[in-house]
């Protein structure tokens, strides 16, 4: 089958590989579309980071590069494994791709993805998206009922942003101020939105700013025109944002945010630092701000297919190119890097 | 009466000021104990930094330096204003020293201690607990029973490290990694022993590891001879401590706080930085790290009164010295200075 192989930075190539074989308590799965993620960009531009390095296997999947990418796919059922008794081929489904040991526990109190050496299908083996197959074990699989496949690609960042929404304890008629409009900025406003709150945006880009605006957020600023804090605390009654989102690894939308919430305000991280953050104690000491780091997903993926299905959230304006798997890195990753502003989501159909 | 004033940076003066009058609602205490703090310490080196700058007046206290100064006293009622019911003279009291706004809500879900220009008696205006007598509105007033006046005078340093181990959600059998045995260290490893939490300390200076050990912690490692987080994970079946506490404003031992946290582990910074803190986001979001900032206190009064009264604190230990009032700019200020590690808490005595 034909597959995307990160070999090593800027040298991901479209190639053909053996098709993934099924197992026991697991499913084959015919990959629909499947998007590329900020974390994949990253990777090819300065990875591997996710990605183990050459010579150094993931201690779970025992595997190195060239490794086929993309985590956030959707797809249908073209074979199950001995023992799976509740999905049928046919149905479709998105998986939640996690590499975790099997010893983990998966409760609904089990905070699985902080398990030690916790990886991602498709940034450390076991297959990916942005190829024809993919097997999986039964318990990442989530069918997704009659949410069309290339909305469902959007169900993984989803997954993310629902989890830094529920980590921050937001509820629902409270003002929340998201730092930075790129995918997971928007998605974070769009659970936001879907769960009751007042979503305030802070973004420099007009696209995005746009974007935004599309998805039905409450207000947009601009911090090159205006104090955002300042207008937060003008739209709480001077009190400030109950919940803040760090979508951008910018230092000044960090400072931002701990002025703009109200004391006792929780931020949550959401964004991939390259570099330590400075941050102000004394502000955090004198209005006790939580600042609270988020970690892709758990138990997640269910609620999100749920909003999408009770149509909370509009997907159509976060999916801005379609693109075939051949054309991956020029019109994928090469378009991203060089455009990075206007696209949100490109999926990759193969 | 005598009392001890702040005019300037290192020009703390013990002289004769006009007595306070009573009025309604409220009590006269007369001293009878009153603490150095850490960050009367500030003020006398650095300062003025809670307390007013001259020409720029408390906007609630409407005070500016000269400011009679310390706020962690105990004393004895010696009258008792119109309109106050159920406070007699006679009575032992402490203060909590609040400055704040007459319109803020005092409930008991009520953050009052983030109301705005809120501030303390003893350091910006309302006289001080380096004086003969202090007027206080019944509202701040705690009667303590049968606890020694000397002991009580370390109530108010105990609720800054009660409330941290609230906001913290520590819990009983849980383990926390206390970063610094100096005075709020040493409170906040005494709060978390009451609170039936197994307390591990780190401290790089002999006579404060010393005192640890006298009030009891689990143990005290020392960051100069052993891995600190690394002796944490060894006595947490390798998963880390449920909760730190950052008592230093020393970015090393915030690092190692970082590292020695559990997964979704809270770190709580009660200590005052001078300047923002290096924060490894990525850390903080591959273990959904929540750093969390206390302030003062806010409904703990009562709570350490009672842990007191009921024998689960042993304060003997953390005084150090008993100074007259007429001494405490040599042998209180001038002697924290030139002898930081040995002292604890130093009592003045008016």
């Amino acid at each position: 089958m034909k597959a995307a192989r990160f070999h090593a930075a800027r040298d991901l190539r479209v190639e053909d590989v053996p098709e993934p074989e099924l197992r026991p308590g697991a499913v084959m799965v015919d990959i629909a579309w499947c998007g590329i993620c900020g974390s994949d960009l990253h990777e090819y531009l300065v990875g591997p980071n996710f990605i183990p390095h050459p010579g150094h296997p993931h201690p779970i999947s025992g595997e190195e590069p060239p490794i086929i990418m993309g985590h956030e796919f959707s797809g249908t059922i073209s074979a199950v494994g001995e023992g799976v008794t509740d999905l049928v081929v046919g149905q479709n489904v998105v998986v939640e791709p996690y590499i975790i040991r099997d010893d983990v526990p998966m409760g609904p109190d089990d905070e699985y993805q902080l398990s030690p050496d916790t990886n991602f299908v498709g940034l450390a083996g076991r297959g990916g998206g942005l190829s024809e197959k993919v097997v999986a074990d039964r318990k990442w699989v989530h069918p997704i009922g009659d949410i069309p496949l290339d909305q469902a690609a959007l169900i993984e960042p989803l997954a993310v942003s629902h989890h830094a929404v529920t980590r921050s304890g937001a509820q629902p008629g409270q003002t929340a101020i998201v730092g930075g409009a790129g995918p997971i900025g928007l998605m974070t406003a769009a659970i936001l939105k879907a769960k009751g709150l007042t979503v305030l945006v802070s973004e420099i880009n007009p696209a995005r700013k746009e974007k935004a605006r599309v998805i039905g957020v409450d207000a947009v600023f601009d911090p090159t025109e205006v104090d955002v804090a300042e207008e937060v605390r003008g739209r709480t009654g001077g009190k400030g944002a109950d919940v803040a989102f760090e979508c951008t690894s910018v230092q000044p939308v960090l400072d931002m945010l701990m002025d703009a919430v109200k004391p006792t305000g929780t931020i949550i991280n959401v964004s991939v630092w390259m570099a330590p953050a400075a941050v102000d104690m004394e502000r955090v000491v004198i209005k006790e701000i939580t600042l609270r780091g988020s970690m892709a997903y758990a138990h997640d993926h269910a609620a999100v297919i749920a909003l999408i299905q009770e149509g909370s959230i509009d997907l159509e304006p976060l999916i801005t190119s379609r693109i075939a798997l051949d054309d991956v890195v020029e019109q994928g990753f090469e378009r991203l890097i060089e455009n990075n502003a206007t696209e949100v989501k490109i999926l990759v159909h193969p």
